[in-house]
């Protein structure tokens, strides 16, 4: 049982379910990578239990097998082969011979019997989301999910279909607790999102590099079931298990009655926020921003190196006041913002502040909820 | 007291000497940049007592005066700002008040006396050494220098000066006691090398960088004092505390009478090595040579993954023999060896092997010398 594939092509399907795999190392099979081949095609499966990676890679064959080896070390192994084909050959055991030019490798795996199967699907219960559209929501909203994994419903993007007047509607949303990004588009019709999904944090970010390597694809098939989310990628499979928990009711805590209303430049803004957060204090972390008639005041303070302030331009006509955030959180939510200005929102120096591009469109909504700080 | 400097240049000398300064955090001054200005120069010094940087830059004042300041804190803000003039003037209790476009700092330091003074030096001591010349030898032989500090004689670069017949030759050594580089080239006079000096690893490292960085000098300075190396690259100075203590006497270790003589490709020898490694196991790091007529197999054997042979043409007309080696080890001398080929010379497996170019250079001389490992 053998087969002959492209070290070019091969490395590449290696490289993509690396992040996957040996992430968790209780079960030693986690570590490696299943190679099933067939009929001229060979399908490298990585997981780590919680998503699962699946390409499927052009080779030429006329058996049937499997094989179930170190991901990381057929990975090293690859990287270093020169650029030709490579042989492939089931040997007993579970080993293989891999024989690239005048290299011959023997290496040890498992029964590939033991390796955890995929949760099933057909292909046909795929609908279809422009890549594009998929890869800016996740963009606008995982800056914001909680990264530690102690809420497991704060530690991943809530994504819901919704219908306003007679239009479908796609929302993400995530929230560490301190800040919230929404995103709202007109988007396709998706079977099974109506009640809404959690997927995990990391489980995006490996759907999100995987987009992002197979740039050519305009669409990407979604299938929700009521355990996994499946995405397909051209010829690739991005397995999520959802989060299982309730997302919390958002959008009671988004504010309406924020009176004060200040537009600064989203790039100046951005820029003075950086150069002020270099002197803010370790523990803090915080910035504070005086407002008043057209300019703002960005001040920060480090007891042990000094303090820095800077002046910005904004439109403004109300009475001055000042708020004080941590500058990361503001930077994170300009930084994904599409338009040259920004309003910001606020109330008062101890209610969330709201950030959201200056004009409005009709297919897409985009808004940032922070909490202020204490200074 | 203030001066003015670009933005650009400012950084570009902070830059240089972030690496030596907050290497050491026992005295807090370490952690600092010594800047002094005058007469249109601006003096920027850090050190961490072992290797010290003074760099000079063009700036606008009238003024004289002293500061020091966190490195890092002001490397950070600097690099923050806008391509523009800074101002820096000096404030009450050693503070300095930066400012930039619409942005102020003011940044705490610590007395300027207390910073330690630059061993002294006269400009007209320095002898002139060609810089590719340097760079060429530091780099043939500081891979094999030791990176543990326990025996200091040895966690450096040793460099004397020769005469050989009525040449003037300058060599350079290193070894980490399983592995030796010695370059010697055709060389001018340095006055005081004549004895040798021993530089310590990092320092060197430090002087690479900072002639790589300031790629357009073509020499050199070099001042040996009794405590001190003064390197003047440009309008920068390194200077290095040389390592008090006797290098090995190396000389007797170089092998005469290895009579197996290898030759093989350069870059094929590496390539070879390089994917038979990856199967190494993880506790020796060894691979095995096999060599016979023309011809060389490289071996090695990982208990958990696995094995990987490769075969490889070689000149050789002897009787066959093997020898372990870490591959590691070759592959460093193989990477920086100038010619295609390499001849490899053995005597037995447990002897020190040695490699070296294969055609003789009457004006520099390169050898490496390997201890062979039991596998």
């Amino acid at each position: 049982m053998h087969f002959e594939v492209e070290k070019k092509e091969f490395l590449r399907g290696l490289n993509l379910i690396q992040s996957v795999s040996g992430r968790k190392t209780t079960l030693p099979i986690l570590s490696h990578v299943l190679m099933e081949w067939e009929n001229n095609r060979l399908c490298l499966t990585g997981t780590d239990l919680e998503t699962a990676i699946r390409e499927e890679l052009e080779i030429r064959t006329s058996e049937t097998g499997k094989a179930s080896i170190s991901a990381k070390k057929l990975y090293e192994v690859v990287r270093e082969l020169p650029e030709r084909t490579i042989q492939i050959e089931k040997k007993e055991n579970h080993w293989i011979k891999l024989q690239c030019g005048k290299s011959i490798f023997n290496i040890a795996g498992l029964d590939p019997e033991e390796f955890p199967a995929l949760p099933s699907y057909t292909s046909d219960q795929f609908n279809p989301i422009p890549t594009r559209m998929l890869l800016d929501m996740i963009e606008k909203t995982i800056y914001a999910a909680a990264s530690d994994e102690t809420r497991r419903y704060l530690n991943g993007i809530f994504w819901i279909q919704k219908e306003v007047g007679n239009q479908k509607r796609i929302q993400m949303v995530a929230s560490d607790g301190h800040r919230l990004s929404l995103v709202e588009k007109e988007g396709p019709t998706v079977t099974g999102m109506e009640k809404g999904v959690i997927l995990p944090r990391k489980g995006v970010l490996e759907l999100r590099r995987m987009m992002a390597e197979k740039g050519g694809e305009e669409k990407v098939g979604v299938f929700i079931d009521p355990l996994y989310v499946f995405f397909e990628i051209g010829k690739s499979l991005v397995v999520i298990r959802r989060v299982d928990g309730e997302f919390p009711e958002y959008e009671q805590v988004i504010p309406s009655d924020n009176d004060k209303k200040v537009i600064v430049g989203r790039e100046s803004f951005y820029g003075s926020l950086r150069r002020v957060s270099t002197m803010t204090s370790e523990r803090l972390e915080g910035v504070k921003l005086f407002v008043e008639k057209d300019r703002m005041e960005i001040f920060s303070y480090n007891q042990d190196f000094g303090d820095a302030k800077e002046d910005l331009e904004a439109n403004y006509g109300g009475n001055p006041f000042e708020i004080g955030f941590n500058p990361r959180y503001l930077m994170d939510a300009l930084m994904v913002m599409d338009q040259d200005e920004v309003m910001m929102e606020i109330k008062d120096d101890g209610s969330p502040g709201l950030l959201r591009p200056v004009l409005p469109d009709e297919k897409s909504t985009h808004i940032s909820i922070i909490m202020p700080m204490k200074i």
